[in-house]
């Protein structure tokens, strides 16, 4: 069978049962979590920020101000970007079984900037569309200023991986009848009722867009 | 009134109004968050591995597999962890005033290595006592075997930095009376109920120290 990762740095070294290379599993993860940390290299050392990331198809896109140092480095630069969702402290019989179930996926690359104010402005539309259903068309529409402030990078998804931990702890036989609790204490991301904004003209109800916002 | 930062790279560039760097307020952060983004240079390009931090004092630890990768590589290394709460989805009246709701803290510096098996026990321990109080001293006691497949790698919080975004949108004046909702969609960690091992043995109740555990 040949090795399914799309390229060395790519391919899971430790716990390699629970990577996945497949674009379902990874597109899956990336779609539930909207933030990102994205490693930049500045100076010669790791710069680890976090920061909204959304799909469109095969590639990732995330955005920040076109004066932010991290957002001028990265175009062109390799960068990792790692997405991760916690779903649970697993709580084993011994010390170094215990262990975490998460779901994370990194992708690396070359990020590429998108260019032009009519492709940046299409990008940011499907990204608003994607979380916030409807709500594009009803803003204060984008002002070219805004746009020309507006960094937005990209990085295709050859090379991706997903790292998925679930289930229940694995002790080995000898430790199973420790008397000890063990199990998973689920993790979840949950909304709050929305909170509107104090300065709110009277009379504008909750959208569904709002209502209906899930990450996780 | 001299520079806040404790160095040049940890000094927000952008958004400096949102940036903290005094100790109660990173330790709050990372005390409250027990997953961090770890950002290592692996042959020339950057790598972000998600893992379990904790912190003593006026340092953070991290572990992982004496096998791994990524924790030889970190070994005396420049490292930036990045400790990140998602608060909520900032819903404007414009595209590009949206925004998150945060609370995340970055740590630079040069990872140093935890050696010896009595003071790697003791931080492990000291880990386990401050997620689930009480629970280690049931555990099935760690081997030294255990402990020599186990690295600890630590940092001092000498170069750390907060920066942290809450409240509702900040739509400047001629946009507030726009026609659309705006406001906060909280976003909140929470546990589910616990769920035993299918091979716990029987008559052991959910202690304490699972049903109090919070995160976030």
């Amino acid at each position: 069978m040949p090795d399914p990762a799309p390229s060395p740095r790519t391919r899971a070294r430790r716990l390699n049962y629970k990577a996945a290379y497949d674009r379902p599993t990874i597109d899956a993860i990336l779609d539930a979590m909207p933030v990102a940390h994205v490693g930049h290299i500045v100076d010669g050392f790791p710069v680890v920020t976090p920061t909204l990331h959304w799909r469109e198809g095969d590639r990732i896109y995330w955005h920040g101000s076109s004066a932010s140092r991290m957002q001028k480095r990265a175009t062109g630069e390799q960068v990792c970007v790692t997405v991760t969702l916690t779903d649970g402290m697993v709580l084993a019989r011994s010390g170094l079984e215990h262990s975490v179930n998460y779901r994370s996926v990194m992708v690396f690359g070359r990020a590429e900037v998108v260019e032009g104010p009519e492709a940046k402005a299409a990008h940011l539309k499907t990204m608003m569309e994607q979380m916030f259903p409807g709500r594009w068309d009803q803003l204060r529409p984008i002002t070219a200023q805004e746009l020309k402030a507006t960094r937005i990078l990209s990085l295709p998804l050859t090379e991706a991986s997903a790292k998925i931990s679930a289930g229940p702890p694995l002790d080995p036989p000898e430790d199973v009848t420790w008397p000890v609790w063990a199990g998973v204490l689920p993790i979840r991301l949950t909304m709050g009722t929305p909170e509107p904004a104090p300065d709110l003209a009277p009379g504008i109800a909750v959208p569904d867009h709002a209502t209906d916002y899930r990450i996780g």
